[in-house]
């Protein structure tokens, strides 16, 4: 096991109801930004939810944050969060509308320079605002942790930055608010949790059996439980599970003291800044194709995952662990998403190209032993 | 699964030679109190680490923490904390000597009012000094959480308390500080790990896939590593693996949305006030015998347990329930813990007949449905 530091203080408040417990975790003298997405939680309730919580508490609204929430929208949200003198951010959605209020509370405190550097160069956060969220959409873990994924329209760039300052102080998860999700949103939510955990488990072995098994439980949750959250109708059960699952997957907690990979993700950003694929779709292109290019590297772990998830047996060690790749490959499609940038309409070697000549000028080699650089990407592209 | 709250704020310093961070983690202007128990930590070369690391700081030393931390003894310590007007807590040892400390730190906040309420009444905790620990024995899981247990020694009692205000600010895990405890120890270390875990996941089902899973995570690799950690000198990873699943046991996780029992560890507590026989002993003693009388409302829980951490299908699920039963006992008596009050020269009528009769006096039923009376924990005891 390697060595490591973990500290994740976000109180989680979990369940059915949840939401009217508001008051009981935001200052009745808080001056409130609530920050939210297109509008869906007005036509699920949530809205109202959270304004009758809410009553009586000075609130100004910021609606507007779209799915990889832009650099461009989030900098409006700071002119007011300045001119109204906001103190505390609420985060009402999904992934998205959290992690662009995470955004604007490093950026309302950025002082002179200009916040673009916090993703651009990995500024340093020195104060942010407090900011907490009722999360929509089990997907990003962003709930649980301190990070946070923006976009800029000009550039059509994707960047991630991360700092304690903008854990969420306290995250409401009411599995109830996911009802009225599209399927395609639960699928893409399912990949996304699937994903973060895989970037963090299927490395290479350093003696950490727990953080194995931790990891495989929200694997062997996720399969278990997949089909019910995708067709059962107001199913709070699977919902719940499934909720727990995505933010457990992305908390640290089984990050600890081991590899970790992120070059799907990284990637995969890449796609949905150039071609606009939904996040868990460009992980399900990426993530087989990564695997097969790290091939050696992976192997040994592939064959545990395999075997405790899929319960695939094998004699043959390369054969079997090529196998679980295309099984993994399979549990994305069985859940409605597509594998190949040639179904979305993306031309490989278009891709392949724009993308290695992106990352030649970043300068940041990918992967758990920083062993993929942009030659190899190119190649893994070429592949999807 | 059930609503529920989760808050974990400690920050985990985890690995080899970790303990040299210490002046990164404590302000130099802090006056310190060095809270230790009997000496080990003088013979094991741990006290010097922290004397180098935290050379230049104002600290106070305060020895003599005994196992089943004392009431009186750590009174002792809340005069000097009050004299000295020291402002924060480092407790340097195992389980034992941060529950201490945790009381200390409370009870030396605790106003006019007597703090032995803290204990016998549950007395509410507003305000404590700062902790933090560099633990050197895994057990427990006080390094990662807001509880403690503490003896008196005139009333011959042994209580728990917790706040989230006696949450260490850090926890400086060095696996390799438990090189050189007995063996006897690291035994009743692996019982009171495994029964941490097993006294909130065996109850009934809740429908908490992950949950379950991440409980089953800590059980299998306690079976999987503990003969390498009683029998190997010096090997790292074993005890480190050990180190986490002791944390990991106890941190609130696995006990999220789910029903939990602690019977087991509340006439455990009696067992040690009265006899002294050591924690883990009694929790060895006393878990089959609350199982077997529990039978009906966990049996379907020890089914999953038994199939899933040693294997064992059955088409009789009665029998083989049972049979379950027996291979947990046998489990802990491999580790070389005994199982029965009359090996550790008990007798099981005297204490069957002392324990109900405490019981009845603090009208508090016991189990995850509160289904335990004193005359059921009577039963129990004349099995034991």
């Amino acid at each position: 096991m390697q060595n490591f530091v973990y500290c994740n203080p976000v109180k989680i408040v979990f369940g059915k109801g949840t939401i009217s417990s508001l008051p009981d975790l935001v200052s009745k003298n808080s001056k409130l930004m609530m920050v939210y997405g297109g509008g869906s939680i007005k036509r699920n309730g949530v809205y109202e939810q959270v304004k009758k919580a809410l009553k009586g508490y000075k609130i100004v609204e910021f609606s507007g944050i779209e799915p990889n929430p832009a650099y461009e929208t989030c900098m409006e949200a700071v002119k007011i969060v300045k001119e109204q003198k906001i103190d505390f951010l609420l985060a009402v959605g999904g992934g998205s509308v959290l992690d662009g209020t995470k955004f604007i509370a490093a950026a309302a405190k950025f002082g002179d320079g200009d916040p673009w550097k916090i993703l651009s160069e990995g500024a340093e956060i020195k104060s942010a605002l407090p900011l907490a969220s009722v999360i929509t959409l089990p997907a990003t873990g962003s709930e649980m942790n301190s990070y946070a994924v923006i976009s800029r329209k000009s550039t059509v760039e994707k960047f991630s930055f991360g700092s304690w300052r903008v854990f969420p102080v306290f995250s409401i998860i009411d599995p109830e608010t996911t009802y009225t999700l599209p399927k395609k949103q639960l699928a893409n939510g399912l990949v996304d949790t699937f994903v973060h955990v895989l970037e963090q488990y299927v490395t290479f072995n350093m003696n950490s059996p727990l953080q194995d098994r931790q990891a495989e439980s929200i694997l062997n949750t996720i399969v278990e439980i997949s089909d019910d959250v995708l067709n059962k109708t107001n199913d709070y059960e699977s919902r719940a599970n499934f909720c727990w699952c995505a933010t457990q997957a992305l908390n640290g907690l089984i990050g600890c003291g081991v590899p970790q990979d992120w070059a799907t993700h990284s990637i995969g950003h890449e796609l949905t800044a150039l071609y606009g694929i939904d996040h868990g779709e460009s992980l399900a292109v990426v993530l087989p194709r990564v695997w097969e290019y790290n091939f050696e590297l992976k192997k040994e772990k592939i064959l545990q995952y395999g075997k405790r998830i899929f319960g695939i047996p094998g004699e043959d060690k390369d054969k079997t662990a090529m196998g679980i790749i295309n099984t993994t490959e399979d549990f994305f499609r069985t859940l409605g998403i597509k594998t190949k940038l040639l179904e979305y309409g993306i031309d490989s070697k278009n891709a392949a190209e724009k993308i290695s000549t992106r990352l030649k000028s970043r300068n940041t080699p990918l992967g758990e032993n920083d062993q993929l650089f942009p030659e190899d990407v190119k190649k893994i592209l070429l592949n999807c």
